[in-house]
């Protein structure tokens, strides 16, 4: 199964080569993620760090690519398909693929790895947790 | 007294018009700001929210403005000239002057307020207070 | 009248603040109007600067300004009104109202100017022009 | 050999997880890309699209990927390192390390093609070319 969404390409995220920005595929990929996400039922960051539920975890990038097949631009409508390369104990892959009207534009994948978010933590508040299970159940529906 | 400084033109900045994109002198003024700040011995951002003393603040942003004189293009090296509109009880307003090699490209102007960082306050943990005397001594030197 | 439409702040747009980055509130005015162009049936931008037709136009910005009312968080949803405040022989100021569940959140003001895109020209290929009548009788509507 | 070069994190880069946001190394590599290409007397773009010389070339990239070691903050100046891994016969291979004192933070890579831009080709004028001599002669001695 694989969530679909569309972005069209935002002026900002263009260059004075005329094309789409390489890096501005990875804050599609992010986006289209949290819209799955949310689409999941799943809360992308907790709120001030309070509730000590499943919910309270979030999720730092281990791996971030892209590989570009035809230069995107202004305006462009792509679709975002996303699916699940790897469900790990406390990681995720997930796979992007970026199109226009059929036509693929980008690939891309991400490795994210659940962390609880403790700022009095002093190595920044991240630390490694298993995927809650709640979590889990429901990525696994995708 | 004005703080000088400069900055380059990033791709990244550009946009499909083959301009420096008009937001991207927001954060230009930001980093020549902080910049600034750290010249006087001004921490920008308290680490980890831990400390009590006079460094502890934040500053959030109530206004800013910039009028586009010329085009800035990729590659082209800004000089940046910040000085000091008005330095009020808990707020500054700064002034940029952007040029390249003498012609004006943009002046902008950011006011921002001196605020506490509290993570556990319901409002987003931001409370305004007063410049702290310390911080306060340093922006009179400019 | 006003052009209404919405966004979800990204992650992108927070910084290490915890809330939406200053800068971060031009892109989505930038977003938004290029929605309201489209939804008048206005071309944002030339295609390979090709045709000669009343749509071969681009609007470089000379003023661009946001006041700050309430901070924005991760994945609030914003409704951005906007309205034509000024409407010029060849510039338009727009004004924007951001607004989460009718609390203000930030308004802003963009001008900006018409401008026939010819690359061969010195400057960079920017030529102040009056606004074609057919675009000027579309954002008269508004 | 390694080309070198430090950057220091902008506020604008970091995100409400209070780190370096994982999309910001990628402009990050470009940014240092740039520096190594400006420091070999190589253009990084042609302006206007003028010239018809070697240097009237631009640089799409085909693929680019980062991995995360450790979290980046506000006001980390990070040492970037650069090396060619790859140098085909109209492609390059970078790799990037991002060091803290020391300490590894993200290691990166872009492949970047070799094109002539061409405004009045239907394709968005990219057209894919052979490194040019004097280009690739200053490339190998990196």
């Amino acid at each position: 199964m694989v969530f679909r969404t569309q972005r069209r390409v935002e002026f900002r995220d263009t260059d004075a080569a005329g094309i789409t920005h390489f890096s501005a595929f990875f804050p599609m990929m992010e986006v289209a993620e949290h819209e799955m996400l949310r689409s999941l039922g799943i809360s992308v960051m907790p709120r001030n760090g309070g509730s000590e539920g499943p919910e309270s975890v979030t999720w730092p990038r281990v791996a971030a690519s892209c590989q570009y097949k035809a230069a995107a631009r202004f305006e462009d409508v792509l679709d975002i398909l996303i699916s699940i390369k790897k469900l790990g104990n406390s990681s995720v892959t997930y796979q992007f693929r970026f199109e226009r009207e059929g036509d693929l534009i980008a690939e891309g994948e991400i490795t994210t790895v659940c962390c609880r978010l403790n700022r009095d933590h002093g190595d920044g508040g991240l630390q490694k947790t298993p995927i809650p299970a709640q979590i889990r159940a429901s990525l696994e529906t995708l």
